[in-house]
């Protein structure tokens, strides 16, 4: 088993953060640098949860609330859960932690013992194998190629599946490729996950509401059998944009969500008691916005990826979900003779002023993310700045 | 080592959280249970804090910020440290966490390896070694008797520090005694910590501003030549009522500060950005409250307590600082004929309809911990719904 100091050590690529560190020193000296590095919305918290949260304030309800959840967020999931995924998730069975990350960290802590392994299809976010590593588990990453459109095959599963496979961790929408699962998608895996009894299943539904192609369909819900051993993990974060107030939450097993509360109480205590008051009316207010902010972001997707069809050494499948387009990028890399995609990164954002993020910060070599929740505006400024840079890379 | 899960199910005494269940259910019931269980403050967050904070979700401050903290709030902190404690640490060596206890979880995080040993001087709050279970490590609890003060002395410490040994806890003031180290009691203990040089001490310090005995001071400036080595760990929970809030800080060497976050990225992202702003206020803005609420809280104890010796088979010293009452009761076990600080407890709790927590619960069996956290009013009624319970136990 790796010492947790260890698995500390290798974290968080310090490419990637000196990369991160290098944007913010040009910025510092005037360079206009245009981040399409972040995974946040770019739209503002709508008033009506403002407005909750503040009335929250008023209202004196800034003390300890109970350690997985106020009964009111509670019961605003399970009926979220119900409408929009057609699960039922009783209060019981719903925790609510201080961010998406926290709920997956919270369950694996639950769960975990050194040496269990994690299914982890990649390219994968960033976080689930560090996760796993940092509490003393093995990841298992299983390469999904784009020509599968980065979905995971039932033989590829198969093949890395063992007695030892503790969760297997699915993401769609995806981050960083934009993945949808279809119901036969699932559907194709059950065989091999009925031969597992032990297996979890981890749906991190995150991305939710930002689905283009129609398709998506919650884990559970498209295989039912499977509700009892799956944790459907899901936040406020990106679907309301309230990346900052930190609520994700989940539905699954009660003893599992039992598990969780009991680490909370050791770790972390409740998530942020405005916070909560604030989601209740971010899940059980108007969700019309869901709709026209999806819009926005299609539009945006369908015209980054135009743009990125038209230039010269990458290739990029228009993504069904999610705020990020997936870009391989080995015949640019091959016309500017380097090997890395964190080169190719560094130097995009050196010679053109955009930041976006390594292919290998997600186990996907060869490649770069980015996310396209900007103003179409600046997304235009990129796409011409990007222009410029492969143009010139392939006709130097 | 033991197992995560095994750590797990070993967790939170059921006993505990039994009686929490009971005591919701007596409440449902419409019995009126006076609950001295909470750690914490009966007051409201201060307007002001409460206003900064509706005037960040105005300002649309409701998206990611720094993983470890907004730089403003890291000032904030770094001259808090300076005023109160005339403690040197640069924004760079200062960690924001979702909570006390997450920074101190963070903390145990980034440096714990199977097998480490983390000594903790007992009673201790309860999360202390539950937390060093969960990260694989090894909880060292040294029993400090009551004729000392509950203080760790040298030759305990002496004979319980190893060569595995990681981490040395200290809490002043203390949950659950109350119990303030004076600069002689640290000074004590500097030759034992000297002969182990990769020995780091965390010194919880969330009690700070309610020491009553005018000694408190903190760790590192006691010891300014462990400065080095030490985290020091506040919140503005408990000065500001904040503990819906979630905001717990440290300072400490700029390595361990870099390791939290990298911990952080992972696991829970920043705390709560509009909650962050909240406590830049609270750090920054008028402080004279402090002083009020710790002469209400020092009301409250010399009434509690005078209460308190004058009941059968209980003993209680005068705590100096925190807001509690560590009181052990072996006297009225005996008169009742029960083994279990547990089911004293319960007794209390179903007899007289007052809550309290088992001394067991803080590794200080045959006694209770009483929180007078409450108004004088409601303190009244406790103390003479216990003085009839314990007279008839002792005169039945």
């Amino acid at each position: 088993m790796t010492l947790l100091s260890e698995a500390l050590a290798n974290m968080a690529p310090s490419a990637t953060m000196a990369m991160s560190q290098k944007a913010r020193d040009m910025r510092a000296q005037g360079i206009n640098v245009i981040s399409l590095a972040a995974g946040e919305p770019n739209f503002d918290t709508p008033d009506n949860i403002k407005n909750a949260a503040i009335a929250a304030i008023d209202a004196g309800k800034t003390g300890y609330t109970a350690v997985d959840g106020i009964p009111e967020l509670k019961l605003a999931i399970s009926k979220s859960f119900r409408r929009n995924n057609r699960l039922d998730y009783t209060p019981s069975q719903i925790n609510v932690s201080p961010g998406g990350k926290a709920v997956i960290y919270n369950a694996l802590a639950a769960t975990l013992d050194p040496g269990d392994e994690v299914v982890i299809p990649t390219p994968c976010w960033v976080s689930y194998p560090q996760m796993v590593r940092l509490l003393g588990g093995t990841p298992v990453t299983v390469p999904c190629p784009a020509n599968n459109g980065y979905r995971l095959k039932a033989e590829d599963l198969a093949a890395h599946i063992t007695d030892k496979t503790r969760w297997l961790v699915l993401n769609s929408p995806g981050n960083p490729t934009g993945t949808v699962y279809e119901r036969a998608d699932y559907a194709a895996l059950a065989d091999v996950m009925t031969a597992y009894p032990n297996l979890m299943i981890l749906s991190d539904e995150i991305y939710e509401h930002l689905d283009y192609s129609g398709n998506f369909i919650s884990f559970a819900q498209a295989l039912p059998q499977f509700h009892d051993r799956t944790l459907t993990m899901n936040g406020v974060s990106k679907a309301y944009a309230m990346t900052g107030w930190r609520i994700g939450y989940a539905g699954g097993p009660e003893w599992l969500v039992k598990g969780m509360a009991k680490v909370m109480m050791q770790t972390t205590s409740n998530a942020g008691s405005i916070s909560q008051w604030a989601s209740v009316e971010a899940l059980d207010g108007p969700q019309d916005y869901l709709i026209e902010r999806r819009a926005a972001f299609r539009q945006r997707r369908d015209f980054v990826v135009e743009r990125l069809v038209a230039l010269e050494g990458l290739r990029c499948e228009t993504p069904d979900g999610a705020f990020y387009a997936f870009i391989p990028a080995c015949e640019a890399m091959k016309h500017l003779g380097i090997q890395s995609d964190i080169q190719l990164c560094d130097r995009l954002l050196t010679e053109a002023h955009v930041s976006v993020v390594p292919g290998s910060a997600f186990h996907g070599p060869d490649a770069f993310r980015l996310s396209y929740a900007a103003d179409i505006e600046i997304l235009e400024c990129a796409m011409n700045r990007m222009d410029a840079f492969f143009s010139r890379v392939a006709r130097p």
